[in-house]
């Protein structure tokens, strides 16, 4: 019964995307526009929607930090209807010739972008992810089923009512976007069985939501896992830029993916370099936990345990390691990190170039703060979320990311000899 | 202990790709010109184990097909080595950078191209899969493990050994090429489960294969599905062309997954049409499975059941079916086919524009045969395999697509506001 209602989804998004994929940019654009308008119009509605899974949020004892993450209030729906008025705005990229070449029989081969097909998102507790992975999907001719969190599930189908309204008034099929209406976590099974209908599904949310998909999908996942990321000050950094990055990475917003959470220091350099920061990071009410040799010059840390080395704190704590070399810091990258933001501060232009070459993640700095790796920052106007992976898309992923390519010849009767 | 040997292997490649992915083309291409060498100079070594794959494989009663397939005699070595001087001329597609952008602030952004890490490859009985994937890994900056089917193991076996010794010589990691040396099939799952060792696992091999593999792997794959191509006579087609066409499709190189398995014939052209490509696949054995109005023309096809739609062939076999319309055309390629290479002929401007836009395969061709589907011909230089999936890399993949990016960040001092 379940089964056969989330293949219903499954088949309906599969139907919707044929015809997503022929559609116009102007066409989606104007679905995009008159959503926007209903999510303003629909404000009251969604409002106390909403209300009714705060109430059951707060009965269950969600903290401060989730409560908040969940409510929609009056300028958070109008962020939501701005920036599906922002996608409507970007470059659509479905289409986009990539080139063509012609070969020596005079036949025309090139690459064209395709939409991907359906796109799967499963994630937690924030309910404007539904509109803003929905618009990013319609842009890029993408059918979504969307299955959020339970505790958000009221608000979630009433922003899927008003999406699906919308779709109709533009002339869309309503199945562009579909919301799981059951909490059923068996419903999350069957889904990621469904590679017959779902091309790629992304999931958002911790470390035990990713897992749990990337062991049960047989559709390809593009993770977005947690942001362990470094800054590695060496020993001929520049002493205040240092600690001006090492504090904006930690402290500028701790609750994001991208803020630093190990702080690496060369050992040449950590007697000038820790008491200044430390100072800095005390007044900011950061806790410190760090190595042996890092407590004999900060004795406010406390001791890091192997853990902490792979932590994503999220929060106000940092863990601080000194290491002989340049060599070790990467080495501690490599073990320790996500591959997600990783920071270098020096003034040695080979050692810069080499840090650029050996760490693998996602974004690699120089002499910058890691705070800054986001798809808007980056230039792709939008982002569906930051992918932790090598395969198909890696960093900040936009519309261009939620496209496929195919390939096309153009003969005039070429037969292989 | 099994487990144990298996990550064992893992953790080594994942050492060795840390290595390779900061090396030079020309070191690269030092060590593919000393393994070419190497293995024309090994050739007796290599037929002779290749020998006795021979003989097991006899002793089961392999297919005459099979045994072709498993079978290394002079000029299969010398390919295999003129394969890898082949990559080893090719563009390195390491380092790359994609384009750097500078933002307001003054950082500069870009992206480079960088390895994907490390490559698992599972793949049937052709032991110049083996040559030919750790070839393309190398020049691409990968470390591969490779698991080929039991029936050549002391092919792959020996063919790794070369390998190695090439890459010794060369002064690269010998742990760049591992081949698991087991049969065991434990071990594929083991595997496939490696997700903190390996980056992508490419499958390639019959449809049980791919199913196993999709089914059971947690790091990302890349499939190589069957080919199960169509080539659809529109009614205004030019008829000596989608003869031609139709014909090549079929017949010139049958056992491979781009030859047509699905000919649709438009109603209004299928009774000058079909008498005509009915003659010619006569003279050349083609046996024929037909819909019934097919029959009607072609009194030799044999009726077609709905698997036959399905089915991939491989052989001298072909499924005719005479549809409504251009839609129905579309229709069918959609629900039956496996999205590889599917060709339309037409004479007329928008339909070929509907088909190209419509069809959603890796290669959608208009008045040419499906043939062309293949990396030497879409200008990659050397294939690894014909993705028939939509992330990462869809149709023929070549060295591009073995490798992954990263954003570079180039600051001086930059942090969030």
């Amino acid at each position: 019964m379940l089964t056969e209602s989330i293949h219903q989804i499954g088949a309906a998004a599969k139907a919707a995307a044929r015809k997503l994929a022929v559609l116009s940019s102007a066409q989606k654009d104007k679905a995009l526009r008159i959503i926007a308008d209903l999510i303003e119009e629909g404000a009251e509605r969604i409002k106390s929607e909403n209300a009714r899974d705060l109430q059951q949020g707060k009965e269950k004892g969600l903290s401060k930090a989730l409560i908040d993450r969940l409510t929609l209030n009056d300028q958070r729906i109008k962020g939501m209807a701005d920036g599906l008025r922002d996608i409507a705005n970007l470059k659509d990229p479905v289409g986009e010739v990539l080139n063509i070449n012609r070969q020596a029989n005079g036949l025309e081969i090139g690459k064209v972008r395709t939409p991907l097909g359906v796109v799967g998102i499963i994630y937690e507790s924030r309910p404007n992810v539904t509109v803003d992975a929905a618009g990013l999907c319609l842009k890029s001719g993408n059918a979504v089923i969307l299955r959020g969190g339970s505790e958000a599930i009221n608000s979630n189908l009433c922003l899927a009512d008003v999406l699906r309204s919308g779709l109709t008034k533009a002339g869309l099929p309503a199945e562009t976007v579909q919301v799981i209406s059951t909490t059923d976590r068996e419903a999350v099974q069957i889904m990621l069985k469904m590679d017959n209908y779902i091309d790629i599904i992304i999931p958002r949310g911790g470390h035990g939501l990713i897992r749990a998909v990337v062991e049960n999908s047989t559709i390809p996942v593009i993770k977005h896992d947690k942001g362990v990321c470094h800054t590695y000050i060496h020993k001929d950094a520049e002493l205040e830029m240092a600690v001006e990055i090492a504090f904006n990475a930690k402290v500028h917003r701790p609750g994001v993916c991208n803020a630093m959470e190990t702080l690496l220091v060369h050992q040449d350099i950590a007697a000038k370099f820790l008491p200044k920061v430390g100072e800095r990071y005390q007044k900011a009410g950061v806790e410190l936990r760090g190595c042996e040799r890092t407590r004999a010059i900060l004795s406010s840390a406390v001791a890091a345990t192997e853990d902490d080395w792979y932590e994503e704190y999220l929060d106000l704590i940092l863990a601080v390691r000194i290491v002989d070399s340049f060599k070790e810091a990467v080495d501690h990258i490599d073990q320790y990190g996500s591959h997600h933001s990783d920071a270098i501060v020096t003034t040695d232009y080979q050692t810069s170039r080499d840090f650029l070459a050996e760490v693998d993640s996602a974004a690699v700095y120089v002499n910058a703060s890691t705070r800054f790796t986001d798809g808007a920052v980056f230039g792709l106007g939008a982002e569906i979320g930051i992918s932790t992976q090598k395969l198909h898309a890696r960093g900040p992923m936009g519309l261009e990311e939620l496209t496929s390519v195919k390939f096309i010849i153009l003969g005039n009767g070429q037969i292989r000899e």
